[in-house]
């Protein structure tokens, strides 16, 4: 029976229709949760009925309990956590279940110790972020996005770290360049960095910018050579994107005339 | 008789002078219809000569009552709508002739129906755009940019989840560093999205943006981090797009094992 | 001596110093025009001796006439336009020729014609225009382009139809969901245009943008798809120029073990 | 043993541990030394102990100041270097020592010279950005960057070209455009100079936008066309980056002819 739990709690092998069902169940519920934490914010929606809200939070929670106390019970399935308390202990500390976790635990936080609102507040940033993070298991998309950010781990580093040092020359020099004439805006490099991320990215919001001649001057050249610098890590990504995509789907080449495989 | 008006009244075959004639004649009246209705909304021009406006209305319509007509008559030509009543039927709930309908129904609607003022402006808005739709099936472009959309579907459909789990993840995260210090900007995580959409897309209006430390360190790391994700909808349409036409134009392929042509 | 002079004057072959020389010149004073008509417009610095604007602007001009006169000479040695009377003629309505004449035709137009102001300021435009213009015919970079559109011409066709469609959609549904919230922002169809150019090429000053529900609902479906689109041209342009750059640099690949080439 | 200095104070060899954690330690020094000069422009930050701010200061300096007299005492190991006059200077206005040279002079001459404020503050800029400078011969990224900008020199220049002529028409035609509705804003084309960069970039600011029917024609196509030839650098410089990491990583050709392995 156990073995018939964990294929249900966990995520649905092909042609197993409980299992899939289960998943559409937490899918549904997640995005709902998702939903109603977002909805909930709005001042004038929440009011309509609190109670509706609260109630809907209390299904949900105990509905993720029951979910998560299946899933470590369960868990010995797993031949990596085969051992009944070593094991469940080392599936307890998994990515996938502290994530799991935390999308229950600030509930309970809140009902059995005496929070300030601040931690409220931060508690239900955690809880959102958590459940739609577990939405995330269940999609591939995310698992290829992952690849391809491992696969290209070498290549966004490398341009991390060439932004960085451009990031940090470019506030330092518009910083000596705007200081006296804007004192409020560019009081200090932290301060220039900000608008040195906004600028680099292209964003420009418009409450910071330069005034000054040679402020302009170099925001000028560094618009323009930031740009082409800030857009590697999109060009990485999507040819990775790209590259992985093609390599799961398409099958490999085969020769009409001699049916041998084309290597490309 | 039958057939020679559906040859005419449907797009152009090569060599079809009559076709292409009626195809021009069309794609011109759809296009000084779309003028019309633009320039209609500037009060100064419109004000000149209503009258010439409401005229060239009637006629437009007039005459695209009877292309319709002529189409629905014709149809059973096309072996698809060859029986008499449900051929029509089927031909008249098709896309395109659905398109069709609604870029004159609003007209009769107007005329025949006591109608308020909202919907006058949302039928003029409807016959606008269908209009406009209408003239996409001319052109070849568009076909082949459906088909890219239609070949990257599996890519676009993982980008556009993940941007939706990203963008529902810096409107929270924004939201709550964001409320306190700008509670008539940043209310709601609905009001936080708009601040998410306008940032990640690089547009920038400046109407909303970070004050806060915190908000500002956030806002950096997301503007870097989403604007690298949001590029990849345009790298994958651009390099489909490029592909799609590279196929069109390119020679055959040779097999290195027994040199023999390839066809894709 | 009016092949040597011909030879001069057009554009230098490989080894011929002399016209190198004479190349090097006409482009250092066209530089010089360009940057002596922008920094004349800025009021301190033309104060200060408008009469050397001056001589330097009737220097220019006088060069530039024994020039075009030299080169409508001389232009009978390209056998294109070997007739003494009509392939001149049929030189100076060459667009090359043209551009040569509206960079010092406007000069002598306020000299011997009582002009009012606004067409001054109109021949002036014209003549820095021209005069930029004329630089670049020495620069291959700007053929490697001109060679490039031409190649993408037919994508570029099918991206600008399609963005236009998209323009057109765009600025009607903004207008009819801001026209009562912002009436002097979104008064007609037109001005929804230029809130969408600027949203859609992700400028986004912050001049107009919408502030209802609907409104930035929409606003934020139009920039994730439209950017997607408008990143399109871009993304053709930019592949078509790496191509044309490797074509015309890479040598055919020669295998160094059987010395044969290698078409990929 | 100055043979042993020189392998430690160069960039580590694999597997010399010594010169390893001697990297590492500059590294980390360099990197606190960033920290403070950007932290250290915080006023509230730098009030707390100016004394503490002054001390880590005249430290680093002094590892600095051993640092560069040892790599100039050995360098003369280095072959290039060996003469034990000439090859240390030629070492000395190496682009590299320069650097080094800049990180620790300006501490100095604000000591022994009598400066005024401005300058002052110019030489903290210097010793900042030299600092940064000094991380980049650490990390093989910038290396790769180098490469690429270097073997897309041709392309690039060609892009810059361009881009500049487009820079100045355009700034030209706006200023002639706006001129008279905004005469502060586009009080000539240097000026209008700041709002093409800032538009052609799509960073917009929204401090200057065209207010005239004309301008916003001309903005609009300006962006569009725009746009597509300033993405041109990031897609050259993206590509090129893409390239030169596959080179490393890819497996040899094989020759089609003849079957063997081509190495590039």
């Amino acid at each position: 029976m156990k073995q018939r739990v964990y294929e249900i709690v966990e995520e649905a092998a092909p042609g197993n229709r409980a299992s899939q069902a289960f998943d559409i169940f937490i899918i549904s519920l997640i995005a709902l949760n998702a939903v109603a934490l977002i909805v909930g914010t709005v001042e004038e929606i929440h009011q309509v009925s609190p109670q509706a809200f609260r109630t809907f939070e209390i299904i949900s929670v105990a509905i993720f309990t029951v979910e998560y106390l299946l899933r470590v019970w369960a868990c010995t399935a797993d031949p990596r956590y085969a051992h009944p308390v070593f094991g469940r202990l080392r599936f307890i500390v998994s990515p996938i279940a502290l994530i799991d976790l935390l999308a229950i635990l600030p509930f309970y936080m809140v009902l059995f110790v005496n929070l300030h609102g601040l931690d409220l507040r931060f508690l239900r940033a955690v809880r959102l972020l958590a459940r739609v993070a577990r939405l995330g298991r269940y999609f591939s998309g995310l698992h290829t996005l992952a690849r391809v950010v491992h696969a290209k781990r070498s290549e966004l580093l490398t341009v991390i770290m060439v932004l960085s040092i451009l990031l940090l020359m470019t506030s330092s020099l518009i910083f000596f360049a705007e200081r006296e004439a804007q004192p409020d805006k560019f009081a200090n490099i932290p301060q220039a960095m900000w608008w040195s991320v906004i600028t680099l990215t292209t964003v420009g919001y418009g409450d910071v910018y330069p005034v000054t001649v040679a402020g302009r001057l170099l925001a000028g050249l560094i618009a323009i050579v930031g740009i082409g610098l800030f857009a590697l890590p999109a060009g990485i990504l999507g040819s990775g994107f790209v590259d992985e995509l093609r390599r799961s789907t398409d099958p490999p080449r085969i020769c009409p005339h001699c049916h041998k495989e084309i290597h490309e």
